[in-house]
């Protein structure tokens, strides 16, 4: 089983490929096991999908590498705490532990400070079983938000 | 300026060719004015991807519409009340309006009963300016879940 370190320093890597891409700074893998079955990064301006955040892009690629819609078993490592279209979107594709770096209030000092709804509190609210752990690569992922304010080319979405 | 109304018969007869296709009931339609942009049924099954619900489509459908990722002004009928995911989504793609019919309490009477945070509830926790009305065709957007109750082939997401 691939540890919630590993699984995040792939999304860290993967959220890089994507700022030099002029994507915004947010990565997200998903592995079963040891297997990685999908990696990606923010395209939201490079795909014209204000949908396409980076955990969205990775449940999609999941459904497609099975060819299932659901992802019981799953472990996520997201590179920050989800929003509540991706935390919603994690608990509809029933994986079932989600790790996160960076908070919503480190996205909000990068400028990221709309819905700032706690994504434990959307699960508890919503009745989820999905588990939820915070504080993995926390200064690493921040350190993405850093690096992407310092970027004069950087988007703003 | 289409009326609410007309909008919304849209995603009704949008939601009944998602049926006819096995789909889950759901529809969204999304205007400018008097210009229809997009109008989608849910396609989780049919494409094998858990982020396909209605209002998703659409959304990705008026950004690749009109080669943009915001949609200021726009106009939304959607058949019933938006889950988590969807409203947030919405609230990135900057539409205007927001109307359904159906509720998460209709949606839960046909089983689909999870997640049931209240999408004005989001909008306000999360400090969105997004204006959500509910009660238009709601008689008849709680008939498309009797009717795909009726249905023996019917698929359950």
């Amino acid at each position: 089983m691939i540890s919630p370190e590993d699984l995040m320093w792939m999304a860290i890597e993967k959220c890089r490929e994507g700022l030099a891409l002029g994507q915004s700074p947010f990565g997200c893998a998903i592995a079963f096991g040891d297997r990685v079955i999908a990696n990606a990064h923010n395209t939201v301006v490079l795909t014209t999908d204000i949908t396409a955040h980076a955990e969205m892009n990775a449940i999609r690629t999941a459904n497609r590498q099975l060819g299932a819609i659901f992802l019981e078993g799953a472990l996520v490592a997201t590179t920050c705490e989800p929003c509540p279209m991706c935390m919603a979107a994690l608990h509809w594709s029933r994986v079932s532990t989600v790790y996160f770096g960076a908070t919503i209030a480190d996205a909000a000092q990068a400028g990221f400070n709309e819905l700032q709804l706690p994504a434990a509190e959307l699960l508890s609210r919503g009745g989820s079983r999905l588990k939820l752990v915070g504080g993995v690569l926390t200064a690493e992922c921040r350190d993405l938000f850093t690096d992407w304010l310092a970027d004069p080319a950087r988007h703003v979405y």
